[in-house]
């Protein structure tokens, strides 16, 4: 992991917006800049001609933190942040940047009080930091991957795939759908993941028509879909797909849906490149649905950034103005929700280039029967 | 769920706290006061004569919304969080408060800019609510189960050691540490559980050094420590619990910290009762560490509350002088940590009475040796 290049161009990016240092505090961002993976951290970086990094934990997280984080300055107390800041004082740090989306009122607080604490006991330094509420610089670094993060995605996004494969293989009328959760799980760490990307949405029948329905003791119907959301981390990196599939004969309304459903799908992949704003990928799988006359039913935005975090920046949602970029990896899902009677939605996670993008998620999207 | 009565409460705490409104948007929050789980929500408890309750959410949640959260008035727009500012606006709110450990700096400053939209749309109000960052009250309510919350909290803790009895079954030398977890998982979700309270800490050997020790490939040792420390959730509260075992002969300095850790878990639930600190627990177990001279390798604090969140307030540790009410559950989980060599936890959750307390995660503390 280069992390040494992150930190350079975090700095420089705390430089940009006119502060001395970077108080990060967010852990993703925290594993992002240092490879440091614990529950308790802060970092500083400096932006000044001499670039420092010193990483604050406590001493549950010594050895792990020395090992994690090699390259970034370690320091261990029992109380983290007011120890970053007492270094902020001594290092006579006059501008420390944070992240305003990250950082909530009561921190904040409690860092301005170790601020004066700490000047009430070095007396030589008459004025502390101002913290300054700063654009999320990190998240936005983040949102661009590097080849060892995009070789990481496309491992975690092929291990989606093969337990989708699998779970074909065992989906039958009857299943409970927490069952089918406690299968893709079981699966997953059988293959070695560290853990699920978030908690697996597994819905059959009319359950299909909540988006995020999460799995209940409903058994799947004999005749209806089945929505399967999941994905799994693999060192530190989610992956993120969604199939739809129907057991038994469907009805007309059902099949139209899901052809609805695919067109709009591909068409958000087939303009998905460098240089299209957000809002345009939306628009295109949008305005499919819209001439299926089932856009009233798509009830969320087409899709959003994945790494570190299942949900990370970009927003791909209506009148979305930002740029997409290469080497960005979203989510592109449009889906149909119709209460009471059914919903469906189907996920790919994609690399966005230059010219296109490149779906990782390969798992095939046609029409699936069981 | 008496959400009524909670409703009641934390508007009756939002009255004391001086301001006319509560804007709840920390998720366990909104879910413990009227029952919604969704993952967009914003709920508006006023604290006037005429109490009332607004829980704002969006168009993925309007069936769940409006089921769950029977009893409490449901909008649904695009924005819910736009919404329920304008909603305080045209309610002529004067002083909203926000609990400030749960809202950060961004979302602050975008509360205020759509409150002066909403103003700028509506000439008759000529001020907004003005937004005041006041205490945790919901999660200080949250601090004393109910009976049905108990209930559940019992339900929980007894699939936890449940799950336990099994893992004892199936653990053996050679082993993957992430097959553990990945039977762990297994074996909570057949059993009906929603998911875990957090991801497994499973480690063996040396590895147990590590506190917060992820699953990793490493097999579990022909003699050595194994620590298990994983929780399930059951209706939405969360189990916890750790017992550490042994594979094969122990040496004396394995056995002589199992009896010490295991003589100060036992010390901290004899203290633990209403009315005495979370200090008080704290230092009863530590001690018992002190005179086995292993209280410098106790890097952490004793426990913590459980809930709907895996931590809650109390916090118990050194020098904590919040008093212990009758109603709370907290975790007792003394542990010893020696970098290189083994390290070992044993961990109970226990709901404190006025005389004591009552564990309810029963598994034996004994040592095990397989």
């Amino acid at each position: 992991m280069n992390t040494g290049l992150r930190k350079k161009r975090a700095a420089e990016a705390a430089a940009a917006a006119g502060v001395d240092a970077l108080l990060v505090t967010h852990l993703p961002d925290v594993r992002y800049l240092c490879g440091f993976t614990g529950s308790s951290a802060a970092l500083i970086l400096t932006s000044g001609a001499h670039r420092r990094a010193v990483l604050f934990t406590d001493g549950r997280y010594t050895a792990q933190a020395r090992a994690e984080a090699a390259g970034t300055r370690v320091s261990i107390a029992p109380k983290p942040m007011q120890a970053a800041c007492e270094w902020l004082v001594k290092s006579a740090i006059r501008r420390c940047g944070f992240d305003g989306t990250q950082t909530t009122i009561a921190a904040l607080a409690a860092m301005r009080k170790a601020v004066a604490a700490a000047l009430k006991e070095s007396k030589a330094k008459p004025s502390g930091p101002k913290f300054v509420a700063v654009e999320p610089l990190v998240a936005r670094l983040r949102e661009i991957k590097d080849a060892e993060e995009l070789q990481r995605m496309r491992a975690a996004a092929a291990m989606g795939c093969m337990i989708f494969d699998h779970i074909l293989t065992v989906l039958q009328p009857g299943m409970a759908e927490t069952a089918v959760a406690a299968e893709l799980e079981h699966t997953a760490r059988l293959a070695g993941a560290e853990g699920m990307s978030f908690s697996p949405i597994v819905t059959g029948g009319v359950r299909t028509s909540m988006p995020h329905g999460r799995p209940s003791s409903a058994k799947l119907p004999r005749r209806g879909f089945v929505t399967l959301d999941f994905g799994v981390i693999l060192e530190g990196y989610c992956s993120d797909m969604t199939r739809t599939i129907h057991l038994g004969p469907a009805t007309a309304a059902e099949r139209h849906a899901y052809d609805a459903v695919l067109e709009a799908q591909e068409a958000g992949v087939a303009v998905a490149r460098a240089g299209v704003t957000a809002g345009d990928v939306d628009e295109a799988a949008r305005s499919v649905l819209r001439r299926a006359k089932l856009d009233k039913w798509f009830t969320h935005g087409t899709g959003h950034g994945v790494g570190l975090e299942i949900h990370e920046p970009p927003r791909l949602a209506a009148k979305q103005t930002q740029p997409l970029e290469a080497g960005m990896v979203v989510t592109i899902e449009p889906g149909v929700y119709m209460p009471g009677k059914f919903g469906l939605r189907i996920e790919d996670t994609v690399v966005l280039t230059r010219t296109g993008c490149e779906i990782i998620t390969p798992s095939t999207k046609a029409w699936i029967q069981l």
